[in-house]
């Protein structure tokens, strides 16, 4: 315990979570299904997507945004594809059940390719390829939403920052998860700069005039990773997830329909009012390859890859989800540092909805 | 014409590039889809991937690494998936057929993802994914290769800059084409400032020590784009398409057993025996929602794009695709330039391979 965190058992904030979701509605599966994500994130030190969301949930569920008892239902289906309707279900939800539904699909024909269209936060894209991983499967997904980065050649928002995962199963290894954004840096890190009342780099992101800003509180607008790369994938992302499935999120808003999604602000108005829509892959190795063939190549190559010469200022060279593999394995043991203006949000959603409190926590 | 290049009727290269191929053995039908590959690039600007290859062609077909009598094979198949043994063709005709069998597949059960092991030089990602939604498909398409690339944290190559397509179908614009590498730059970047005796920014690349390359010539290694973002995405790329077909292509590299890609030397010595393996996906639009209003949206989301307020120093903001397709408007006309270095290598091969040059090219 610090001054500025108390170090929780993952099981108390667990059990605490679902109380909360419990009491906002959701069936006791789903509730847990939503728990499940916000300690996925926390144990691996993506803290940014843990129990700090609480609250936002809470609103969200409350303004009727978010749905706890959604009418999902699945719109177009072959064999090898599917179009979900979400109803504005709780994203971990309908994307648990979209990743399951790829699974089968590939173990029948090779791939699923499932569409999932008007759900709301997902938390991390991590769990959802490691969830198709644990399978002996390639996982992919990517998501969709308003626009809060700079298309190239721009200096306001035109495309979102999608968030990417990929995952490929490893042996002795934990498998290889990447979990990136389409952004240079993805807003977490400048939520950390204005915490911490730090400048960030030119590069990260444009101030409200289409300025650099220097100031973490003055950034209007993230920059796409690699310019055009960026800028383009995140084009054609929701041209692939949201235009396909008649949900566009960017249209409307440069149209003037639908107001900015606001990186200004508080972090809850900065997502208030949010829509999104996804595309989950799995595809199955086995159909391919021998599986343990398959994976002992990964972690042959996971060995070598870490034997490479280090760059300047690098003790050693990390895989894709290796950091978060790390923390997991801590604070799975140690517990979850959690910041006490956390604790006060989360205080204040227990009382509000009188629900108890974190076990232990006076 | 210049000092330094010839334009030339694109007709009059392209009848010339195919009495190449076809003096090298390709049926006729393959030598026009290698000569249309170069075409297509020429044609839009793109010159690193045109007829400046042909020398390089020549002698890899010659010392037995293209093969243009390949037993192409599908070997693994089901309605929605499918690997295709290359047996070391050439890119475009087998990459075509890839693209093809996607786009039945997609027009059966939604979508295609078809693997390809082991083929040679594929051109640009951008003609195959066009190909793709021009049957009002989505198209996807990635390489891997061996590496020249660092991964985030390492000095030296770990991994490929796999190069990758996206298209989505347009109505009144051309489609959404892109086309990029997971490096910051590609090498033909690279390829300019050397021939133009340009240092380069740190940041682009590494040379053998793994220091900063600021002279091209001493280039080693490419730098990944987003760090951890383009290291990753190419570390992926290659577990779901070449460790998937049991062909890598960077481990053998990484364990010693395969020379590296090297990106100095000459053109021709960097790409000397290489071999690659690619993915290829259609998914049809018509299964989700109706094509015409799909194109309209991805219209519209142009036009909206195009007002956005410019950053400094752009005078436009451009599509991913659009200024290929602005050159290739103005070279279907005028013609295509071409250096005189490239016209000498040309003129040698017609002469070793005893075929008529390029008419009117004296």
């Amino acid at each position: 315990m610090t001054n500025q965190a108390l170090v929780l058992p993952w099981q108390d904030l667990h059990d605490f979570t679902k109380r909360v979701f419990v009491r906002l509605g959701l069936p006791e599966q789903d509730a847990v299904t939503e728990t499940d994500t916000l300690m996925w994130a926390n144990l691996r030190g993506v803290d940014s997507h843990g129990v700090v969301r609480i609250p936002w949930y809470v609103e969200n569920t409350q303004n009727g945004i978010m749905n706890p008892t959604p009418d999902i239902r699945v719109t177009v289906e072959t064999p090898a594809i599917a179009l979900i309707e979400a109803d504005r279900a709780f994203g971990p939800v309908v994307t648990n059940q979209a990743a399951d539904m790829a699974v089968e699909k590939a173990r029948e024909v090779g791939i699923g390719w499932i569409l999932v269209r008007n759900h709301t936060h997902q938390g991390t894209m991590g769990q959802y390829v490691q969830r198709i991983a644990n399978h002996d499967m390639v996982g992919m997904i990517f998501v969709c939403s308003r626009p809060n980065t700079a298309p190239f050649g721009a200096s306001a928002a035109g495309v979102s920052n999608n968030p990417l995962g990929l995952s490929a199963p490893a042996g002795r290894h934990p498998h290889l998860i990447l979990d990136m954004a389409t952004s240079l840096v993805a807003m977490g890190k400048v939520l950390i700069a204005r915490e911490r009342g730090e400048s960030i780099p030119v590069g990260w992101g444009l101030d409200e005039n289409g300025d650099p800003a220097i100031d973490p509180r003055a950034l209007a607008t993230l920059l796409p990773v690699g310019g055009p790369k960026g800028s383009g994938m995140s084009l054609l992302f929701e041209c692939m997830g949201s235009v396909m499935v008649s949900n566009p999120l960017v249209l409307p808003v440069l149209s003037g329909e639908l107001s900015e999604g606001k990186t200004t602000g508080s972090h809850v108005g900065r997502m208030a009012r949010h829509n999104q829509n996804c595309v989950v892959v799995a595809i199955d190795v086995s159909r391919f390859v021998d599986v343990e063939e398959y994976k002992a190549q990964v972690d042959q190559l996971i060995d070598r890859l870490k034997e490479r010469p280090k760059a300047e200022g690098f003790e050693e060279i990390l895989m894709p989800g290796e950091r978060e593999e790390r923390f997991y394995a801590e604070r799975l043991e140690a517990g979850i540092p959690v910041p006490t203006a956390t604790i006060a949000g989360l205080r204040k959603v227990a009382n509000d909805l009188n629900v108890e409190f974190i076990r232990g926590v006076a």
